[in-house]
């Protein structure tokens, strides 16, 4: 029965994506008497949380009920009261709690709290789906540097462009609708500069009731175009990553036009990805996504920025020495220096497929 | 019920693989009264086909008893007697078949005969299932030409050697494994002479009681060293293809060792793989397995030889704009060119994936 009211849960959790970064998903579920009278999911960033909100909600006295919630409740105040106190006070007979908080200062404060006042509480009820909905605030949380995925469209034999330069478009409209729900979930977008010049794209979510990434161009020298639509439309929500090399006289024409300029350090004539992840978790980003070229993306591979990777792979053979690969650079000049994916999860989309796993294990 | 008894013959079929080229894969099944009374499978070339070993193996008299065969039952005398006059002379009352003999000549005439013997016949049980096991039986009997499977061993980014050319190994030891099986299963293995000067490989089956295929090397300008594993420990089962351009005294060399050397035409300043295939043909090799390095692959697929395409995908990156692609060459420049696979299927061995799709609809 846990099982079933914490499914619910990290259901209502889901609801919040895109809109709580650079918090938690979070998801309540209120029982009595074998009925759920009451639920509730973090909505919006700075908002209530899910508990309060499954109170809220609920249409019958909760006392005496119990609470299942994908994350344990917090114990501080922040923009709203502490949860466990609602909790208490609200007279919950039990607590059931997915994972405790990620912060190891606080991980198990709340759950105390609550025993201390006669609550039961059980922990670690579907801890694994509840870690990896939140996989984004676990690593962000901690570490105050942003979740990476790194996500290509591709050919069967790997490739993003034929040797002509057409790319337009490898994968079905299925997978790239799929892909900006990527878009949606995560905080920004990073791309290129020569993504760019090439293809002048927009990097806005077509998802609806989607919210549009933060989009962030990478630009050693500063090349970008003025009437770039990422420049142009950009409603300061773009920033350029350059260094020292960028023309002044540019940054400040792209400051005026309302693009947000983060000068970072080199690193092998190249902007120090490392340092740029730093600065932009410093920006409250949570989580970015990288739809690089080949040369972005194996930097940031290279760099060890990236946690996750998603390919969509079209049953297409491009081939082609010169064609365009999806990870390009100078590569991994050993088999033992490549990136090896964990916990690999392979689904299909008509005919194609979503290849999903992590850099780390 | 006739699935029930058809899925067993497809399954006593699976025993002659590599074993009957260029003949088809037969299963029979007899059953009496609800109860399987003899099984049998054509089970080398040249010998017994299914009808007659289930007949032989039958543990009763067979009279009144309905038999189950994947392929319709042949009418001529080959190299053993036709079976439909077996099935007529032994009184069976009823016969399901699979399918129906793929030689438009020959096909339905059994079928008739039997009727006309007052026999009942079911055609088309299982039929999708009984095509696909003689894929290669189907295409080489109506075309003469091998039915040609290319496979590769690939990282996620489609690639089969690092920038600095370490290719072994990209994928695990369960895959590489399951691919010997495709090397028991068809008659010839052909690589190109770059793949014999590099990785001076053996090209021979691995699989417990399997056979080797035939070794096919192209190679345009006859470059093969004598010493090469393919020449030394040839069994009079390696073939060279190779153009006019080839030395006099090295093909005598290499004859006099015991390689075959077929000459065929120039296309591109390449063998002509298409005109390789029909000579092939002729020399009764039914069947063709491309374990080609880029170029190969490349040429193959744009030469439209290609049936089917299987690649081992491990979950691995390797980047590189240098680094070697599976398919090379020159490419296919625009998208619309790019091969399609069909029919794609998806299986996974471990964490590594097995993608198969068929070049024509």
């Amino acid at each position: 029965m846990n099982e079933i009211y914490m499914r619910r849960a990290l259901e209502l959790a889901k609801n919040g994506i895109g809109k709580v970064n650079p918090n938690p998903l979070v998801g309540a579920v209120i029982v009595k008497n074998g009925e759920i009278i009451g639920e509730g999911y973090h909505e919006c960033y700075g908002e209530a949380h899910a508990e309060r909100n499954a109170v809220k909600n609920a249409v019958e006295d909760v006392e005496g009920s119990t609470i299942y919630v994908t994350l344990e409740p917090c114990a501080h105040y922040g923009k709203t009261p502490p949860c466990v106190d609602l909790i208490i006070e609200k007279k919950f007979k039990k607590v059931v709690v997915g994972m405790l908080d990620p912060n190891p200062l606080v991980a198990g404060k709340s759950i105390e709290k609550l025993k201390n006042n006669g609550i039961d509480v059980i922990v670690g009820i579907m801890e694994e789906e509840c870690k990896k909905i939140n996989e984004v605030f676990l690593k962000y949380i901690t570490e105050k540097i942003p979740f990476v995925v790194l996500k290509s469209g591709i050919s069967l034999d790997g490739k993003i462009a034929t040797v002509s330069g057409e790319s337009k478009w490898i994968t079905s409209k299925e997978s790239r609708e799929d892909g900006h729900f990527l878009r949606n979930g995560l905080s920004g977008i990073m791309v290129g500069v020569n993504t760019i010049i090439s293809d002048d794209p927009e990097l806005t979510c077509r998802v609806k009731n989607g919210r549009n990434p933060i989009r962030i161009v990478v630009d050693t020298n500063l090349r970008i175009p003025l009437e770039s639509k990422v420049v142009k439309n950009n409603d300061g929500r773009t920033i350029i990553a350059t260094t020292k090399r960028a023309d002044e006289t540019k940054k400040k024409n792209l400051i005026n036009l309302g693009v947000k300029i983060i000068e970072v350090s080199e690193k092998e004539s190249r902007v120090d990805l490392k340092e740029l992840m730093v600065k932009l978790g410093q920006e409250s980003l949570d989580s970015i996504l990288i739809e690089g070229g080949g040369t972005l993306n194996f930097s940031a591979l290279k760099e060890g920025i990236v946690d996750k990777v998603r390919f969509y792979i079209a049953p297409k053979i491009l081939g082609g020495e010169n064609s365009k690969s999806a990870i390009a650079g100078i590569g991994f000049s050993q088999l033992e220096e490549a990136v090896k994916l964990n916990n690999v999860t392979y689904r299909q989309i008509g005919d194609e497929l979503v290849v999903e796993g992590y850099t780390k294990s």
